[in-house]
């Protein structure tokens, strides 16, 4: 097949994930069924409205709504493994709900079956703050936890922007603007508890085990963190914790261009300098957050710094950034030392997302991720700019610029067939020139069923097989959020 | 049955892990195979003589040698394809062999079979300084790396002692001293190159892939790393570099008790001191290094510390931590800066096996390894000092107390039959201490043959039973290294 069709039929594949309109499916989730959840649940945690269905079949993300045929609301774990059993011997497909924050489609109940709505189970279980970790159950959000622990001098440092649970953040391996420095969730959780298909419960760690490390066995927690609900629903996570940071001091930095920022993030993670964050916003992007807020930022490529530390130690990361910036031709810095003033200061970064859309009004937003070696950042945001301009989108580009990866938040009206198409395809390319730089085409927002028409290209059919063979020991009715990741 | 019959039916199953006569296993490999091993590497690189087998069917451990039926040295992973195939076919079992540096018996030849020696396999692949990566071949050893790294102002930090090879460290899901500050082999491993029990060759992220972070499917990387060689045999490894840290600062600090060495540990690490290292001598260990090396320490339990960072932040380090430690009684702190003293200031810590096993002139020696949740360390080594008199043992404690992970260097006449069962159960004492408080029975030493009894308890039934189907799926078999881990 010549290389043009190939990409035709992948382009065709792919757009298929995109708004596809809702279709009923047909319910395997019977009369008896809904009964026998109801038992477990009660009957007025149990529901089959349209509505409601369809606030669980979607995220926030452009991709198909497909509502699952029932939503139930368990209250503990207890009632999860008997609720997965009913599914199990009625052969039923499960998904798994946090907060339905995710991009890339995770809650898509591609098969209809039971959403497990895990909201409704809050508790924050052990709170150790002399061993820095805690264990928190699937509806506890990362704001909740860290609000929990402001007053210990602990915090949890991942952070996707979105106000995420925990466990759904840890079944779709996410990890946000603080990488660089504490890592991702497959760094930070300890141990989950985790429901499988039969209603086994399985402790990946063991049961109330939380060491800083073991090599005891299979890895089972990391292989649970980012399976995206397709080997088992996670009922509570153990995370680990840190000291919340004496002094914060934040900075925003205009560059002459991608290419400068880049490579000045290159020599600023040689030099040594424990970054807490780096993010880079392209010129369109920050011209989107001036005119969304109301801001005089410099309409150039920009990098927003954050440095954790003693006041001693941030002031002289300070001074190291200042003149590694200045060789790379960094504009004027400013520079926040109080909280309130950071927060103003990392206000454009944080709007991102709506400073896109309203670049459009009356759009919505789709964002893609992909993630690349960090020394091949520039190239391949540089080449993705051009392509944006050449396929007429509207797509600023935000990143985590210190792991090598970005996001092109494309706002695009709901209703122009046309324009959907060239965002798929541009997507593709997106997809296509990360991975021809050794890079992945999910960096942080996981498969769900917006990657899956990639997962061969990047791991390969080997890795492909090897992954769904485990899929298959762990799930063999292929019960768990099927249509997902393999 | 009552406790004291389990217990006595798990002592009598781990004394079977030690120093058995040799036996005579039953070949599986035939002299047909034998000829086609030897047509994939030539006959000059399969070795059935008994001096090479013993050599390679034993590990830096006690646990009793199991020599392999034949030993193959391949020099490249199309080799150990060609090979794996043969075994495959003809159902050997196949042990993977790196340096022979384990603790746990993890290249005993439990059924015979084929050893890889991968010794000859020593490329580093790909060096991107940029990225802070590396992929190496299974032959290149920590200290080979870090040699060849030396003017490049970066380093790998993984140190678990011995100068393992670096694939092997991947396989046992290694750690060691800096793992408070950089991670163990489960952080900083990015890409696995993999032999599969039927041949095919599994790039755990995709091949040639190395980016800061993924969440493209399953975590194969982390499913491998700790894996023992039971589902594949490791033909490359790529991974995390760092900085080389501009100003290093060691410190010897005598402490009044364990306890309060514990508790101050915590201290440091809630102060947010970014701790290099921080090693817990016991009062015998350091009364054996000092007459091993004819040193001069005090007589008491020692914290070793090391700092990393710039001039003027390790000097803050110092400060901060000098603090923290006089609040908790710490006697005279040595302190070191340049690397000769810094060397003759970490002897002791370094020699402490070699040390241990001197105090009993003609002994040999054993290390425990087990890993528990920080605060609970003090509690946890002071019982198990108190065991150790009461059974009459020498077993001086060296430990990463920063990760709440400590081993006890029991050193003992070869042919004492009662010291040896009392050092069986001792141990078995020592891991059930352990898993009660919510610990580990291995940290970095792995299950190999050693810790395999004790995994049903660490991980329950289900988790168990997890690692058997995950197993099963990709070895089906039962090929590779068998009888270790589950």
């Amino acid at each position: 097949m010549a290389l043009w069709s190939i990409l035709k039929v992948r382009v065709r594949a792919s757009l298929r994930n995109f708004q596809r309109p809702l279709t009923t499916i047909a319910s395997r989730v019977d009369e008896r069924v809904r009964v026998r959840l109801g038992e477990v649940v009660g009957s007025g945690n149990v529901s089959s409205s349209l509505a409601v269905r369809e606030q669980h079949g979607r995220d926030e993300s452009f991709h198909a709504c497909k509502p699952p045929d029932v939503v139930v609301w368990p209250e503990n774990t207890a009632q999860v493994r008997q609720l997965a059993r009913i599914c199990y011997d009625h052969s039923v497909p499960m998904v798994p709900y946090g907060t339905g924050t995710g991009i890339e489609g995770g809650v898509v109940a591609e098969e209809g079956g039971v959403c497990f709505d895990l909201s409704r189970m809050t508790d924050i279980v052990d709170l150790h703050e002399e061993d820095l970790d805690v264990t928190v159950q699937p509806g506890v959000t990362r704001v909740a936890l860290n609000t929990h622990l402001r007053h210990t001098g602990l915090w949890f440092p991942v952070d996707p922007g979105a106000d995420a649970s925990l466990c759904g953040m840890a079944a779709t391996s996410a990890s946000g603007t603080h990488t660089t420095r504490y890592g991702s969730m497959r760094e930070n959780v300890a141990n989950l508890e985790v429901v499988l298909a039969d209603g086994r419960l399985l402790h990946t760690a063991g049961e109330g085990r939380h060491t800083r490390k073991t090599s005891a066995g299979y890895n089972l927690t990391n292989l649970f963190v980012g399976s995206e609900g397709t080997l088992g629903i996670i009922t509570s996570a153990t995370l680990r914790l840190f000291p919340q940071p004496e002094a914060v001091a934040s900075a925003v930095c205009p560059m002459p261009s991608v290419t400068a920022a880049g490579e000045c993030t290159l020599q600023l993670l040689r030099s040594g300098v424990p970054l807490a964050r780096i993010e880079l916003l392209d010129d369109v992007m920050m011209d989107a957050c001036n005119r969304y807020k109301g801001l005089d930022y410099a309409v150039q490529p920009t990098l927003f710094l954050e440095f954790h530390g003693t006041p001693a130690s941030v002031q002289e990361q300070i001074r190291t950034a200042e003149e590694v910036l200045s060789g790379y031709g960094a504009g004027q810095l400013r520079w926040a030392l109080a909280a309130s003033e950071r927060a103003r200061l990392w206000e454009a970064r944080h709007q991102a997302y709506y400073a896109a859309r309203a670049l459009r009004p009356g759009s919505v937003g789709y964002v893609t991720d992909v993630c690349v070696p960090i020394s091949k950042l520039p190239e391949v945001i540089t080449t993705t700019k051009e392509d944006l301009i050449q396929s007429r989108l509207t797509g600023p580009i935000a990143g985590h610029v210190g792991d090598g990866n970005f996001h092109c938040i494309l706002a695009f009206s709901e209703h122009g067939e046309q324009e959907r198409q060239r965002i798929t395809e541009f997507c593709h390319r997106l997809v296509t020139r990360a991975l021809a730089v050794g890079g992945t085409c999910t960096g942080e927002h996981g498969v769900g069923v917006g990657k899956r028409g990639y997962l061969l290209d990047e791991v390969g059919e080997t890795g492909l097989e090897v992954m769904r063979q485990l899929k298959r020991a762990l799930d063999p009715k292929g019960l768990m959020n099927p249509g997902k990741v393999v």
